[in-house]
């Protein structure tokens, strides 16, 4: 394993603090280390909450912010967060006009956010977002994933949050954008969890995941690796066929890595599937 | 080599387009596609003009917009931009205030550039960047190579230009800057040049380079992986002690990676790299 890295176990405390200490302008780290928050609070506003396990690059800090989270609760790397972490961020960051819990769909997540909510009482409602279109049920999952939808569905909610919207019009909003959502994600390498060492899966020189999951988990099948256009044909395809009738209209287009793929790879990707968009 | 791409001769221009066509709202592809150009120009002001190979993420076309350049020439993966890129950049974005180039110190980069700036005639002054601790020499450099000391010059002539400073001082202040800029690099794996197909040098698992270069040229030495707080310590001992007298005062930090360093792994050493200078 070659990271940049001191101790396994303190990875994240440690990437934590220089990520609070670079963005003081705008976020705070808990004393407590549980959560991160912005920096000011607007009072009035219905505060939205999130959170996961940590090694999905910006994730679980990066989107706190101006239109978007008013706090984030990161895990350990590939772990969901625990119950206590959630309470505190939702009570730290509440002013009045409830919170709104954005969760992923995952068993951890979603049952620590479910507990997270009971524990915190007031008015706290969820949406649970699913928008990988790879796999109906996973490895650590009941249903579909959520992946990056939950991207689009924190901004959209955020932007109107920030414009006044209250809770109940607002959770409605944050499902109606999770509905229009769809994703799909390939892997070429593996990740690497530090306190594990050593890579998640094995996968050869020429071989593809298609449908992969965020943590690893096996999606679709094992190919052999691709071109660019051939990927993004097959991501694209899939995705507008699950829309189905939904499939019209204008659509926002986001392309994401982890944090592992270059920005020339991904814009190339974006470009590509952008063409394959418009022509329909 | 795995990358999302076709054609290996095809990724710039595919990568390029998808990159234009995303931030559409700020800049333009040149339809040669020899340059990317700010969308909106201001008239008077001093425009800044740089380039080199590409392949470190997001140069050379990410940092074009708002107090930052207002034209950039990508080449190749690794390879300068020619004088043409250039002088048809400068005569695009030159509002009659003329041109300050910033080049970074590699022999193809400074080289082409000064052939541009005399093709291009007019009002330009060029203002080389060589931040690079860890050699004096090196494989592509005589004397110290630029590099990320290149965007903070970037980034505060960007801004001076843009509040109306005229060519000479702001040339002036672009030499400043660079002379109290110093920074220094590693590897802990090789990069892949598309066309080669293959990594560029060999490196065990249990190794690291210290100074490398950004295409993967020899640095100071070859050693066994360290830890976060050896490399960051080192580094800045190197930093510092190579500032000597101007080691004084404030400090502006800036951790980078290009492209396929996770922002987990550089927040973890941005936190370390401000303790250490903190103290000092």
């Amino acid at each position: 394993m070659k990271k940049f890295m001191n101790a396994a176990a303190d990875i994240l405390t440690e990437s934590l603090a220089g990520f609070a200490a670079a963005h003081a302008d705008i976020l705070t780290l808990d004393p407590s280390g549980k959560f991160v928050r912005r920096r000011e609070l607007k009072r009035g506003k219905v505060a939205l909450v999130s959170g996961g396990g940590s090694g999905h690059e910006p994730l679980h800090a990066g989107f706190v912010g101006h239109g978007m989270l008013d706090a984030a609760c990161p895990g350990q790397v590939f772990t969901s967060p625990t119950p206590d972490q959630i309470v505190e961020a939702a009570a730290a960051v509440d002013t009045g006009a409830g919170c709104l819990f954005v969760v992923k769909n995952y068993e951890g997540d979603v049952m620590n956010f479910e507990m997270g909510a009971e524990m915190a009482g007031g008015h706290v409602a969820s949406v649970i977002t699913n928008d990988d279109v790879a796999v109906e049920d996973s490895t650590w999952t009941t249903g579909r994933r959520g992946v990056a939808g939950t991207l689009v569905v924190e901004r959209i909610a955020g932007a109107a949050a920030e414009n006044g919207m209250a809770l109940e019009p607002l959770t409605a909003l944050a499902k109606r954008v999770n509905a229009n959502a769809r994703s799909m994600g390939v892997a070429l390498t593996s990740c690497t969890v530090p306190a594990a060492g050593k890579p998640t899966f094995e996968i050869g020189d020429g071989e593809m995941e298609f449908g992969v999951g965020i943590h690893g988990e096996p999606g679709r099948r094992r190919d052999r690796l691709k071109s660019a256009n051939e990927i993004a044909e097959e991501i694209c395809t899939a995705i507008v066929h699950d829309l189905g009738d939904r499939a019209r209209g204008n659509a926002l287009l986001f392309v994401n890595g982890f944090g592992g793929t270059p920005g020339m790879e991904l814009y190339l990707i974006y470009g590509i599937a952008r063409s394959l968009l418009e022509k329909q």
